[in-house]
């Protein structure tokens, strides 16, 4: 796995069960997987070179994240290694106005969009569409960054001013925000999780209610749908988080990510099979497991740093707190809203356990009651 | 962790979990839990300086097995290391000798038994409690050796003249085991897993069913609080496990292990607190978790190894064949009649269950179709 998040990490934990033996490169031996893998190995992913290093001996190449360059990726298919996914699917998640033209291409609902290079693009898109415009980089966002929600032609110069490659979207006025998670094997075999609601704040995700509370079946099913065709369409192999505004309209898919993904960490405790899992045996070509829940309801919060790092006292709490909590720490130095965990709670009624969840998440960053 | 076999493996998943650094002292790096851990030392667990080595940095010490010298962690204790659990409580799961001595000293009921030396000891004890004698090694027995059902003076004095310390227990003519999982921690919390069945084959836990099926609930609660009261009495920290006999005439404890054991194996994918995590918990005391199943029944069932020793095609029809059960497998090499790994099925009906679990083992071991 090139990339030593907790991402990784977490695959780890997923490895251990099914006897694989993980390998990840990593930038520093203190990031988050390094400090719990045997076989960490130091390296640059810019680098081809250490690319190559990494990758000998390597049965399957796959991904923390998807910032590897793409022609690396290319060049490392070329040596003959297998990479999972390859570079013409994970290019989708690379580069969004890929991703845009080949999910229209596909007939795939997307909100209205088009590359812009300069102010009159965007004042001709807003004419089409209105204000505000969703200005976002094309190349290298994620957690809110690189997406700019524009009033007006001012705010769109001061994004253009930056130089960054941008695409304009329209604002969708979405009811909520959706997920599906869905996996696929070199072989073909597909599986789809339930679907999720996904809760953001300032672009990063804070909740995951599984499954997507009062959502019916067949825009359920629609959904599922999607992502699997997305799936298949893209030849990606390994998994697929697809996530999407519903709209009084109807579904449009917002963004898409070729990895485990944080709208699937809820799996972890939540499902038959956690989505690190599901990864590991989606890109191994092995038969794929169930999805199903292992609770009516399960809700996952995030963990974001708040002003004091040092939690351990908070940490104690939550635990004699709530025995049934399941905490999960991903071995980082805790700085204010960086992501350093999160916390899966389970059981019948969405209000208890949505409560329960919060109340962990907030209180392990901040300290506050809830 | 002191030693580096599959239950140090399994507990760096929770580890990992819960953001704690765990370090191992293998004897070699090809060991289960050396093969997926960043910080495996390696060292000698019989040699002083190694322990002493291992453990500076240390929060607690623990252990993944109780051959460790009884005296050496009384002189880490000395040291000023947290030991858990301590030299006084770990003793009764070495010696059992001592534990017997000990459980009949706190009420807890136990086969007939005493310490033998000679031939006329032993005839003693068969006439008063009669044929079979069942002979076991005081110390260093487990999975079955070291215990040895005599039917005859013949048969124990061929035992007799092996020259280990030994003590006879009166045979007991059991309807089924019973194992008992339950945590206790330095400030005194205590909890208990659902009392499970354990299925042996030539003294090895081939299966186990969570919860105990058809238990009479008294006599659950009772074996419940034989377990607590051991763990109390003892001054246990961590886990403990009790390993029992159901007999016409009630409950008798047959062995104890104060650290994960295969009886609880079940709980990483069954229970909401797998006991890897809970004994992590409790020996670091923080806050036990939830011990309640996640499905109504949980069925574990042992991997041992067959004759031939590439497993990989067996390991894909498994997954194919039953896309719910969890595989768990040591990175350890297939050798005839070695725990290799284990199973895990749930789900509402025990029949059923127990036939996915044991269809997994019996085809993933020898290739056979049940």
């Amino acid at each position: 796995m090139i990339g030593a998040g907790q991402l990784a990490r977490m695959t780890q934990q997923a490895a251990i069960a099914l006897g694989i033996e993980l390998r990840v490169l990593a930038n520093s031996p203190d990031e988050s997987a390094a400090r719990v893998i045997a076989d960490a190995r130091l390296g640059d992913y810019q680098v081809l070179a250490d690319l190559r290093d990494f990758a000998k001996g390597c049965d399957v190449l796959t991904f923390d994240h998807e910032h590897v360059p793409t022609e690396h990726i290319r060049a490392l298919a070329e040596d003959g290694f297998a990479v999972r996914p390859g570079a013409d699917a994970l290019v989708h998640a690379q580069d969004k106005a890929v991703m845009r033209e080949r999910l229209t291409a596909i007939g795939v609902p997307c909100p209205a969009w088009r590359r812009v290079e300069t102010a009159s693009d965007i004042e001709e898109f807003a004419g089409a569409n209105g204000w505000p415009v969703v200005l976002k980089a094309i190349r290298g966002g994620y957690d809110g960054r690189g997406v700019w929600v524009c009033e007006s032609a001012e705010d769109a110069s001061e994004v253009l001013a930056s130089g960054v490659p941008l695409m304009a979207e329209a604002f969708v006025p979405f009811e909520r925000e959706l997920a599906v998670l869905v996996a696929r094997s070199p072989h073909g075999q597909g599986v789809s999780y339930p679907v999720v609601e996904t809760v953001q704040r300032d672009g990063i995700c804070v909740e995951v209610l599984a499954p997507a509370p009062g959502l019916d079946p067949e825009q359920a099913a629609v959904a599922q749908r999607i992502a699997l065709k997305i799936a298949k369409e893209l030849d990606v192999t390994g998994l697929l988080a697809v996530e999407m505004f519903a709209t009084a309209s109807g579904l449009l898919v917002n963004e898409l990510a070729m990895r485990p993904h944080n709208s699937g960490h809820w799996t972890i405790d939540g499902a038959r099979t956690s989505q690190f899992e599901q990864h590991l045996r989606a890109v191994l070509d092995l038969p794929l497991g169930s999805p199903s829940l292992s609770a009516p309801v399960v809700v996952m919060a995030n963990l974001l740093g708040g002003d004091d790092p040092d939690i351990f006292s908070r940490y104690e709490h939550v635990m004699a707190h709530d025995p049934g909590i399941k905490i999960h720490f991903y071995g980082k130095e805790v700085r204010p809203g960086r992501k350093i965990g999160h916390v899966t709670a389970f059981g019948t009624d969405l209000d208890e356990v949505r409560a329960r969840a919060q109340h962990a998440a907030v209180y392990l960053s901040e300290g506050r009651y809830t």
